[in-house]
């Protein structure tokens, strides 16, 4: 099995992270995050999301954050907008992609997002027409493609069957989104074999969280298919809203640690990502976060202690 | 490619992972331990070491810990022994598997052994005829198959070589280590295939330590190639001695969750080895360790949180 030369990785982090920590981020700390990114390397990341400041205070004054970019680092943006306001606001904010959310569980899609999955499908597919007139890139985000905190076993074939819907209605990018982080390697590769039956392999991406330890094992396999498109976390921020304190989405370092070692390019900059990472960690009171980042952490902490009067 | 439909797991956390720890863990720990682990369904556990105190003092008494076990958990256990001294120990104290080192790297050879490679499968070849004449199972560790922390790359062709002399001198399997943890899949399933070139891929296993988050994706990659033995640690208990602070080995807990998910059986009761995990855990008074056993964790905390009086 061969694995693609080069692949695109889609960073969340001051999104899909940040949402789910528990200290807010003020504007100027998104900025300074999201642009440490695009220093890296990353040529896709996900700026923040436009929705009510009272349901996601961590995603607040996002139109701000988007204000404060330079021009070269706003292009590289995307963000979430659920719904028709959130999606006009992006637009006005000068965002050039917009995600979109569904899910593959019916009781998700409810508790998430207020509404069933037909619907969901529906605000997206007026979302699309939206887009199409504008010139912006979309984004759909399936959620709950491994499992459900609420249904558990999620079928592939529902899964397929969203992501065909989605396709159809013009989403230029689905990423299959393992929300809960309960995938395992063959069941995420079967996943993507079967999804990649019905809409072509080059439109999906890989979401993993890392709840269970698998998303680096997870995204190997996806690999070995030719997915060439991963989502993922500076720090491995996040978490999981079903599991308070278990961990996040999988580490960019860590990806790119392990895409660099199988000879993989990402045109990310490790040492500029560890640093943007050490930024953010210490903006949220917390230790390195994601193996690569504590493993350097470490050594630097060993060799400190073998200079005499830096210890 | 298919993937072993059972896989072997030796626990290694009671010797690789607790001589790491900061604390020193008493014969009464140890002992309950290693039972939790082999009430769990574990097979194969590295119970200690018999080397001087002086040098690993959380090794101490390995010899009244196998004294405590009862015999039926008694057969499961191997312990390491350096040198013939150790050795003798070993079998007056009734191991019936013993474990010896031996690096592919000159200068960790040096560092960890205090000798070269040459003199390490000298001292092995003269425990190979003593344990042929015990009736003892030996298990041959290389150290620094994947890379070195004073030589950085190590070549496969050198591995395949040290292998395949612990084989010719009797080693009844042989554990590739990835003792820095800086190996990342492609370059551990091509270490493999490379090895069981030459030595017969059922005598070999893999012991990846994740300091670099690797760990799981290394074993699944591995897998793949038909490798059914992995050493693991339960609530990755250990660390790398060159980077005090990181990640220590591959938590078991993760190892078994992914091959459940992957329908790979191990015989290991998840729930059990947990609670094994938890044990050492509490003992050397730190949270939750391994990303299973971290989400486990969290969950509970969810759930107490929803009911009243017991947050």
């Amino acid at each position: 099995m061969t694995i693609p030369q080069r692949v695109r990785l889609v960073e969340v982090g001051p999104r899909d992270g940040l949402q789910n920590e528990a200290v807010a981020a003020p504007v100027a700390v998104r900025v300074r995050l999201i642009e440490m990114l695009a220093e890296a390397g990353l040529q896709n990341i996900e700026a923040g999301s436009f929705v009510p400041e009272k349901l996601i205070p961590q995603m607040a004054q996002t139109g701000a954050v988007l204000a404060a970019l330079k021009p070269h680092v706003r292009a590289r943006i995307s963000v979430l907008a659920p719904n028709s306001r959130g999606f006009t606001d992006a637009v006005a904010a000068g965002a050039k992609e917009i995600a979109i959310l569904t899910a593959a569980s019916e009781s998700f899609s409810q508790r998430n997002m207020n509404c069933g999955i037909a619907e969901s499908l529906e605000r997206a597919r007026a979302l699309a027409s939206a887009a199409r007139i504008s010139d912006i890139r979309l984004r759909g985000y399936i959620s709950c493609v491994l499992g459900c905190p609420f249904e558990g076993h999620v079928e592939a074939e529902r899964v397929a069957e969203i992501a065909v819907e989605l396709h159809r209605l013009g989403c230029d990018e689905i990423s299959l989104g393992d929300t809960i982080g309960v995938g395992t390697p063959l069941a995420a590769r079967g996943l993507v074999e079967r999804v990649a039956k019905d809409v072509p392999l080059p439109r999906l991406a890989g979401h993993f969280h890392d709840t269970y330890g698998q998303a680096l094992a997870n995204v190997f396999a996806c690999l070995e298919t030719g997915l060439a498109v991963f989502d993922c976390s500076v720090a491995g921020l996040g978490g999981c809203p079903f599991a308070p304190g278990a961990t996040g989405n999988v580490s960019t370092e860590d990806v790119v640690y392990m895409l660099n070692g199988c000879g993989v390019e990402t045109g990310v900059d490790l040492d500029r990502l560890l640093d943007a990472g050490d930024f953010i960690c210490k903006f949220l009171g917390q230790p390195p976060r994601g193996r690569v980042a504590l493993a350097r952490a470490a050594r630097e902490g060993a060799l400190r202690a073998c200079v005499p009067g830096q210890r």
